[in-house]
């Protein structure tokens, strides 16, 4: 048998990530010899217990990653640093560190000015997810044909860097490398302004006449109903994706809401060839949706 | 046997939604006796006359309201006077007059001035659709469980009411009174505001530079693709919708908007209690819709 990508594969933060990347590599046998749990919340670690998902489960950090050769943090992006600088005197020398955060920008500032020399770090980010959160939610087939983009600063180790990658092909995974910015601006787009249009208008409907709301309710369309899976997405994971994408999500928000008042002004003044124009660029954009498979 | 609702229903407009009611009310019996469909297309009238879903076909409105004592619009908003003004002089004394837009003030605005004494209004607005269009399209149990909002202006015949009342429960659907001018604040929020933002997103994608723009494609998240969805629905329909119900959904933009600007504010200046709490009201608002059944 071939020999595993890492021996001991510790996993922190037991998520809906974190849980299915454990199933996986549990499953698999090609990712690690052994894989270790790792959560702050004892209820947490007491259900990767009972659904046998790890090898190991170690509530406490800094004993989880004691001789783990691999490191994957999966806990929002808000705590990333925090939970970095506590594993950081406790990493095997020649570790590898990753990470499945959604804004990879911030996760290189806050981790890169405390990373040991002789840890590599290949920040990673796999395009999963459903609208439910903790390790019941995890399923090990979460990251199969989805993409994750791993964005390793100029100068990493590309032995590390083929290893993060290897796991992920693993987990049924297609990766792609590229600039930390570039994947933030095209993240704020595809991914955190629908979620922000999405709880916006959640938010707009409640704060209509009580009358109105309860109708809201009752009457919600196709449309709505649509956004609002979105909105049922976790609280505090969002809250830090919007903190620390700040600069792409306000420049993308800004993009939008400048197309929306020239929508809003096409639809004043009746300006029939503008609307459909933007109508049948949606479209389009379904169409190529479709062809890559993608819808 | 019961007497069916109506002796002869003309539908006019072989769509998603003309087309699913003629099918419901071919197989019914309880509907009509006889169903007669109306499209302005030869195509549509040969593949209403293949697909057997209506009694008689006929092309031409004028011809195939005669004799019939219910007729139904299910032609786009943007021409439903023009349609109307076209049968008007055709139609038999005592017909009842209704349609299935997603705008009832307009409709009003555009058929109460034109409308014969001996003719009762009552228009009608089913709450059903797929993002697919044509006859082909249709199915008869579109309208199942969906509601169906009454939006008779004040005195408007109450038998002639109770008659598209039973014609819409025969289909499937819960039926609802209300005025006009709250039916089209409420569809505002819950319908047109979400496509409007769909369409908006796309077109705000589709405007990035060249590279970034093949990556929305590849990377499309969750939420990008929930939006792509709703925009690929008919964009002669939805232009319509947006110039018909301008005014309600200008301020539900506005509305929205506000509320954006003060979401991207809290962004910048990290107020964290301010966007957890707009992430958890639409989570509130998403666990009512399912208590509702709605979702």
């Amino acid at each position: 048998m071939t020999e595993p990508i890492f021996q001991r594969l510790t996993l922190i933060g037991m998520g809906l990530i974190g849980s299915s990347l454990s199933r996986r590599a549990k499953q698999s046998g090609a990712i690690a010899r052994e894989v270790v749990a790792c959560d702050l919340s004892a209820d947490a670690c007491e259900r990767v217990r009972l659904l046998g998902i790890a090898h190991h489960v170690e509530p406490d950090a800094a004993l989880a990653v004691q001789g783990a050769d691999g490191v994957v943090l999966c806990v929002p992006v808000g705590v990333l640093g925090e939970v970095a600088a506590r594993i950081m005197p406790h990493l095997a020398p020649g570790a590898i560190l990753s990470d499945v955060g959604s804004t990879k920008q911030s996760m290189l500032r806050e981790i890169e000015p405390i990373l040991r020399r002789d840890v590599a770090l290949v920040p990673g980010h796999p395009l999963a997810g459903t609208e439910y959160s903790g390790p019941d939610a995890g399923f090990s087939t979460l990251f199969e044909n989805r993409w994750c983009l791993l964005t390793p600063p100029d100068g990493t180790d590309r032995g590390a860097v083929a290893r993060i990658g290897a796991m992920w092909v693993a987990c049924g995974a297609r990766v792609r490398e590229m600039d930390a910015a570039h994947h933030d601006r095209v993240l704020a787009i595809v991914s955190h302004l629908p979620h922000l249009l999405a709880f916006t208008i959640c938010g707009t409907a409640d704060d209509l006449a009580d009358e109105t709301r309860g109708e809201v309710l009752e009457f919600a369309a196709s449309g709505f109903r649509d956004f609002t899976r979105i909105a049922a997405s976790d609280p505090v994971m969002w809250r830090d994706i919007f903190l620390n994408n700040r600069e792409a999500l306000l420049e993308m928000l800004a993009r939008f809401t400048e197309d929306a008042q020239a929508m809003a002004r096409a639809i004043r003044w009746g300006d029939d060839a503008f609307i459909v124009d933007k109508i049948e660029r949606g479209r389009a954009i379904r169409r190529s949706l479709i062809e890559l498979n993608q819808a």
